[in-house]
C-alpha cells in the first residue's frame, strides 16, 4: 500500500487519512504529541517538527510527504521534499511576504504599514499567528517594528474563502466560495455556496497565486468581501477548516483531492450541494444530542476539551434552516 | 474514546471503523490474519474466532462488541455478549433453520426439500456457504442428508436486497430496495433504488424478522423478485456488500447506522440518492484509471489480488449512465 507521510498529526491529518485509506493508502504522521488525533488512523512518530532523525524516519519509504499546518519549519519541509513546496509554505508564514506576493500578482489586499490612514488599526505579528492570536488593535501608528505588520481594518461585509486544488500537471479546480463567521478570532460557521458570491473574481486571484507558486495540492484563500470587491487576507497552503463541509457536501472532498493532487492522481469533481458547517469549540455537546438532529454529520477529533480548542465539527447538507438552529442551540 | 470491538477484521470491519472514527470511536478487531484490512484503522488482535483468551482481550474495556461476518461461532459471540444477538447469528448460520424462521413469520420462501417439484434443483450446504460456495445443481432428488437443504430454483426476475437498521429501542429504518447482479455466485453490481420495487412488502417482511429476533444493528434481507411477489432467500445479521453504496449515496451509511444502533445512539436518516456500485473482484484496475472517471468513489480494501476475492468497490451517485459503462469497461 502506498504510504503518505504527513508533517503534523492534528485533525486535518486525521481527516486526510480517513479520505485516503479508502483509496488504498496508508499513513504515517509526525507530531509532538503522543495523543495527536491522527493516531487512530496511521503510524504516529512523536517528535518535534525540526527533529531531523524523526523527519527522515517520517519520509522513509513514503510515496509523498505533505503537511497539515503551515507553521512547519521551512527547512524541515525542504529536507524531505514536502508537497506543497517549501516556497508556498514560506510565503504563507510571513504576513508581510504574503501581502507583497498578493500585490505583485495584482491581488488587492487591505492597506498595510505606511498606507494605513484610519485608526484603530490592527497590529499583527508577521509570524506564527493563527485563530486570531498575535493580533491587537492599536489607536495610533506604532514605532517601526520589523516583527509586525500594521493593517487597516477593512469595513468588510463578510468573510469568504475559496478552496482550490491544483494537480501536478497544473490542472486547477475550485469549490464554490464559502461564507465564514468567526467568533473571537476562531472560525465558528461556514456556509457553501456563499450567496451571490463573486466566484469568477476569486478564482482569478487564486489562479494567479497557484500558478505563481507552481502549487500542488489544496490551498485556501481567505478573502474580505467589501460589498463591491474582494481583498485577499491570507492563504493557507493546506486543507482548511472552511472546507470541512466538502466531506459530505461535495463530489470530492478537499481531503481526497489534496491526496489526489500530491500523488499525481486525477483530480475529482468539486460539484457541491448547499452545506453548512459548525465548529465545536472548547467543549462539545453529548454526541447523542448531536446525532439526534436529522442529517447532522458529526466529526469529533478525539481531543480533550480546552477553551478555544477545536474539538470537532458538524455538517448539514441540503438541510432545512431549522436544523441549523437545532445545532446552534446545542453549543 | 469509546472503544468498539469487532469480531472479524475484513473490509466490513474496516468500513465500520472509517464510519465510526469521525464519531469519536476507536476500534479493536479480532481476525485470524495479521494482514486483515482493518489493521489500518484500529488495534488488531490476531487469533482464531474461538480463541477464548483473544476473545476476552477483544472485549476488555469495549463499549460494545459486534461482528462483521455471520460465520462467527455462536459460543464466541455469546461469551462476549456480541450485538446483534447470538440468536440472530444462529438462525442465519443454518439455511434450514433460517427458512423455517421465515415461514413461521409468514415470509414466503422458495420451496425446499420434500416440496421441491422441478429439477434441476439446488443442493445447498446448511452451513458455511457464502458467495455461491457450498451449492450445486442436482438433476434428481438426492438421498436424505441432514447437512444439506434442497431448494427449488426460482424463476426470478431479479435479486433484491433490503438493508434495515433497528435500534435498541426498537425503532426501525430502511434504505430503498437494492437491485443486485451476481456473477459466478459473487455480487458484481448493486443499484439503488431498484426501479418499481415492492418496498412496502419487503419492509413488512423485514420488520417481522427484526422484531422476532429483537434485533439490534443493520440486517440485510436478500429477496427474489418473481415478478408478482417476493421470496426471501436469506438474511445477513450484519452490514452487507449490497449496502456499500450508502457510504456516499445515503444521508447515513449502513456502517454509521449499525454503530449508532449497537451503541444505543439515535439512528440517522436513510434518505438516499440514486446510486450504483460495482465490486472489484479478483483484480483491480490501476487506481488512477478508476479515479479518472468523474464522480467515481473508489474503495480499496488493501487486499492482495486473488481469483474471486473482493478487493474493493466503486460507487457512482447521481451519475450519468455512460459513467457506469466507463467503470465496467475497466473491469
Amino acid at each position: 500500500m502506498p504510504l503518505v507521510a504527513v508533517i503534523g498529526g492534528g485533525q486535518l491529518g486525521r481527516m486526510l487519512a480517513l479520505a485516503g485509506i479508502p483509496l488504498g493508502l496508508s499513513f504515517r504522521f509526525l507530531d509532538p504529541s503522543p495523543e495527536a488525533p491522527a493516531t487512530e488512523v496511521g503510524e504516529l512518530l512523536v517528535g518535534a517538527y525540526d527533529d531531523v532523525e524523526q523527519l527522515d524516519r517520517l519520509a522513509a519509504g513514503a510515496e509523498v510527504v505533505t503537511y497539515e499546518f503551515e507553521n512547519v519549519p521551512v527547512e524541515a519541509a525542504e529536507r524531505i521534499g514536502a508537497v506543497p513546496s517549501a516556497r508556498a509554505l514560506e510565503a504563507s508564514q510571513d504576513r508581510l511576504v504574503e501581502k507583497r506576493l498578493f500585490r505583485r500578482l495584482g491581488i488587492p489586499t487591505p492597506r498595510i504599514d505606511d498606507e494605513v490612514e484610519t485608526f484603530p488599526a490592527i497590529l499583527k505579528t508577521r509570524r506564527l499567528g493563527y485563530d486570531g492570536k498575535g493580533q491587537r488593535l492599536v489607536e495610533t501608528r506604532p514605532g517601526s517594528d520589523p516583527g509586525h505588520v500594521l493593517e487597516e481594518r477593512v469595513p468588510f461585509v463578510r468573510e469568504l474563502s475559496l478552496l482550490a486544488v491544483r494537480g501536478r500537471d497544473g490542472e486547477t479546480r475550485f469549490w464554490p466560495l464559502v461564507e465564514n463567521v468567526h467568533e473571537e478570532g476562531i472560525l465558528r460557521t461556514s456556509r457553501a455556496p456563499a450567496a451571490n458570491a463573486p466566484q469568477a473574481e476569486a478564482e482569478e486571484y487564486a489562479t494567479r497565486l497557484l500558478d505563481e507558486l507552481d502549487y500542488v495540492g489544496v490551498l485556501a484563500l481567505e478573502l474580505f468581501d467589501t460589498g463591491g470587491s474582494l481583498l485577499a487576507n491570507e492563504f493557507a497552503p493546506r486543507v482548511h477548516n472552511t472546507g470541512h463541509w466538502t466531506i459530505e457536501g461535495s463530489a470530492t472532498s478537499q481531503f481526497e483531492n489534496h491526496l489526489r493532487a500530491v500523488l499525481g492522481l486525477p483530480l475529482g469533481p468539486t460539484d457541491s450541494r448547499p452545506s453548512f458547517m459548525v465548529n465545536l469549540i472548547g467543549s462539545a455537546p453529548p454526541v447523542e444530542r448531536l446525532l439526534a438532529i436529522p442529517g447532522a454529520h458529526v466529526h469529533l477529533y478525539g481531543k480533550a476539551p480546552r477553551p478555544g480548542r477545536k474539538l470537532g465539527h458538524v455538517t448539514l447538507v441540503d438541510a432545512a434552516t431549522e436544523r441549523e438552529g437545532e445545532v446552534k442551540a446545542l453549543l
